[in-house]
This record gives C-alpha cells, sequence and structure tokens, in this order.
C-alpha cells in the first residue's frame, strides 16, 4: 500500500538553498530546511508559538492542542482557519475554552520542544491500558528500511526530523518537521481529524525515546513506538509503567526491545537483514 | 590545558543500568541517561521545569534565565539555593523580579526545548555587533578531536547532547544534558557565574544550528558557533544579521561555513586531517 501522506521533498515552501564556503574554501550550494513561526489558538485563546518546516498548519495545531490535553477526546471541532500571511492557525470547538491557568505553567522537556504541562499528561496515564497487538519483527526491519529509503527532506537537506505512522509493515503517514515533537503532533492531528483508529498502530519516530515521547505515544493510544534511536531512563520507566513496546537503537538488523517485549513476535531472522545503505544513516 | 569542567560519565546520579532484549532475544544491560524535573525559580516566581540530567542545576538556572532575559548583565546574584530533594532551584537578585506577562507566553522552538520569548529574544539582537576575532581551522580541527574523544555520558549512554566552550584550540568547559538547549544553558550559567568573557570564545555543540541556537550564542556575545550536525535556513540567515561566524557539518575533514567567513583564518590543510573514529562518530 503506498503512503496516505509522505514527504514531499520538491515542496518550496519546505527549504531553500543557501551558500557556504567548505573546508577548501569553495563555494558550495546547499539545500537547507526552512524554519518559521507558527502560532496556535484554541478559539479566543492565544496558545503558542510552534517553530516549524510550515506543512501541514491544521494538523500541527489540532494534534498539538490534542497532546496537550486541550482538545478533549470527545471536542467537537467546528473548524481550523490557518492564515498563511499572519502565520497562525485557530482551532475552533462547540465547547468554550480557557487554559489561562495552564498556560501560566511551563515545562521545557528534554531534547525537543516544550511540553508546557508536563504533570498534567503524567496525570491523564494513571490506570491506563494500552491495546493488545502483535508487532512481527519482519515488519519492523521491513519499516526501517521503506522509511529510510523513501525521499524526503531528510534526505534532501538534513537537519529534520520524521515521525511515521504504521500499521503492520507498511508506513502510512510519515511527517517530517525541525522540532520532532511537531512531527509527532502532526501524526496526532491527521489520526484525531480523519478519525483513525490507533490499536493496531506503530509509531516509528527518528528522535530519541524520552519520556514526553512515551507519554505522547502512550496517550495517543498507540501501543508500539520504534525508534532508530536511544531512549532515556525515565523514558524506558514510563513505558513499562503503561505497558507500552518500547523499540530503540533500531538500526539494520539490530535493535533493542526496552519495554512489552510480550507484544514481539520474533518472526524474522536478523542475520538475513541487510544493513543500512550508507545514505539512508541519519546522523 | 585540561578542561576546567568535563563530563563525568561515571556519576552515579547521571544514567543507570536498564535491561532490554536484542534482536536475538538475549538480555542485554545497557548504561541509559537520567532524565529528572527541575524546577527553576526566580526570586518569589516559578519560571520554568527543565528535564535535565541534573548535573549543575545552579548553572542551568543562572544560564536559563540570563538565556531568556530574565536575568539582566547588571543584575547582581545574592544566592542561588538548590534543594536536590524538591527538585527545584531558586537564584535571587537585589532586583524585584516579576515576568508573569512574559511567562504567558509560550514558543516551542524547532528541534529542542522551549524559548518562550522568542520575539524578545530577537529583539535583543537589533543593532548588536559581536566582537572581532580569529578562528583559525586548526583549532577547529583540533577541537572536534579533542571533544569527539573525551570521555563524556555521550560515550558511555548516548542518547544526549554535548556543548563546548573553547579558546583557541582547546575546549574549557564541556557540558552534557538530554536537552541541548540546557547544555548551552549550563554554559551560559557558568559564564554568568565565573564572569567569563565571551569575545575570545568559541561555542561547539552537537546539535543543529536552528534559530534559537544562533540567538542564544549571539546574546551570550560569543562571536563563533561550530557544530558537527547540519543547520536550518533561518538559523543561517539570523547569523548572517548579527555577523556571527557559523560553521556547520563539521566531521572529520569536512567543514561548511554559512556565515562570518570573515574571521576564519584557513591554516590547516584539510587532506591533512585524519577522519573520525567510528565511537567518536554521533548520530
Amino acid at each position: 500500500m503506498p503512503y496516505l501522506i509522505a514527504p514531499d521533498p520538491t515542496a518550496k515552501r519546505l527549504s531553500r538553498v543557501v551558500s557556504g564556503r567548505d573546508q577548501d574554501g569553495v563555494e558550495q550550494r546547499i539545500h537547507v530546511v526552512e524554519e518559521r513561526p507558527l502560532t496556535i489558538y484554541l478559539n479566543k485563546q492565544e496558545i503558542v508559538t510552534a517553530m516549524t518546516i510550515g506543512d501541514y498548519p491544521e494538523y500541527l495545531a489540532a494534534g498539538y492542542l490534542r497532546n496537550q490535553g486541550m482538545l478533549l477526546p470527545d471536542d467537537k471541532i467546528t473548524g481550523i482557519d490557518y492564515d498563511e500571511e499572519v502565520e497562525s492557525v485557530i482551532v475552533r470547538t462547540v465547547r468554550e475554552t480557557n487554559y489561562e491557568d495552564k498556560l501560566k505553567k511551563k515545562t521545557r522537556t528534554s531534547g525537543c520542544a516544550v511540553g508546557t504541562v508536563f504533570g498534567d499528561m503524567m496525570e491523564g496515564l494513571e490506570g491506563m491500558t494500552l491495546p493488545e497487538a502483535e508487532v512481527r519483527t519482519s515488519w519492523l526491519y521491513a519499516l526501517a528500511h521503506t522509511i529510510n529509503t523513501t525521499p524526503s527532506l531528510y534526505l534532501e537537506a538534513g537537519a529534520i526530523h520524521g515521525s511515521v505512522l504504521c500499521k503492520g509493515g507498511e508506513p502510512l503517514v510519515y511527517m517530517e518537521d525541525v522540532g520532532r515533537h511537531n512531527a509527532v503532533d502532526k501524526i496526532a492531528g491527521w489520526m484525531v481529524l480523519e478519525g483513525e483508529d490507533a490499536a493496531n498502530k506503530i509509531l516509528y519516530t527518528t528522535g530519541r525515546l524520552t519520556s514526553e515521547m512515551v507519554i505522547k505515544t502512550a496517550l495517543m493510544g498507540i501501543p508500539v513506538l520504534a525508534s532508530r534511536s536511544g531512549f532515556t531512563a525515565w523514558g524506558v520507566e514510563i513505558a513499562r509503567q503503561v505497558g507500552l513496546t518500547l523499540i530503540g537503537r533500531m538500526r539494520g538488523q539490530r535493535f533493542m526491545c526496552l519495554s512489552g517485549e510480550d507484544r514481539l513476535v520474533r518472526d524474522a531472522d536478523p542475520a538475513k537483514v541487510k544493513g543500512e545503505a550508507k545514505r539512508a544513516q541519519r546522523s
């Protein structure tokens, strides 16, 4: 099955050519990703300004608000208005919203992006049970191979993170952004607006598995989170608490399962998996 | 000259051993970095909760507040109280401070961490001139080699960023953190509290050169920012506006100078520079 959404490395708005001089003093022209502000409103309230490459502002806004617990599962969205000129997007709901108190509290999360309301997010995890699911290692290997060789802004310009919503061994929605949390939020927004089921999905990310990434995945209801990068101790601890299957350091034939081993079906022989092409290795 | 501050990969509080199963189902014990909350207060006001590995909380607090423009250059700090048990640190100043309005506005910056007051930070750059300085390419090569081979939490446990304050070809202060902005803020805090001059320094970071990283470096008064990672279009644009020397993609003999080429003295022959040892290559 082809991607429902795949990166568009040729999109003019997402990257530009910048010139520099290399180690030999020779001028080089380099493709570089853009980074622009997008201010997200929920009804009348300004919530956050995110620095983003700028694609899928509606998904980013809806997913950000959902992942921050400001847009509730049963909220009815009456409209999402994106204004490119003033770089803002307004999400409107039937419910009257006011998060003034929440906005006063700031949390700067590990590695990437702001969680704003980390305490609240942890609370949302209490008593949570993630759905039973099967994760075949053959799917993981297939996903890594497909994702790493899909034309992307990363392969074109670098300095960007990717998150991919997958089903079985097939990637469905591949989002990229300068902030890895934006990439995940765009996926969350797509799921909210398309009414997509989370129970049979795998979330793949190129970034590190920190506490906030684990919490977001669990809150989205996705039972499996995989990454080519490493993980933090708290990320592992929370994954074990909520019963999330956490897989890190997924490179070539190697990976490490830190939590939720019970979902893993080891149906592939790692020795038969090819190493990664040099071009596909993220750094 | 030896480091004034170097990473301590043996520090018990900064990492722990976690067990997982690898691709062959074999149990592995892995060193993993910690991630814990630290709430920063300025006098009576709670400012932010940062997720950090937990070392140098005083430097992190002072540097964060300085880089957010809440601690002014002429502010007199009367004390910094760190309480390990409640995971908080209070910075006290002679000046009475109140940043309630500022705290209402949130900015989520690219890639990593929260800038909170991005607009304000840009304003601080207007009319700024960074000091003249010389950057020899032989220094850059020496720095990359020394930093990449210095024992660190990165080499021990991965999934962590590093920032290094350097003078000429020698690294002085090497900070690591799960958030790369924390690492830079710890350096800023060290400079503030030690009264260190910025004009003759080079800042090296393992992370991407996004707009916020460039703005922070310029606000710290450091004329040169170098990284082994890539850069965003806006990061390059701001560096050019403020006349910062920006060097990215510094790996082995290769690098790319995007801005402030006039400070660069090309005194090393790239062909004579050795490639990086595989172990030292960050990913």
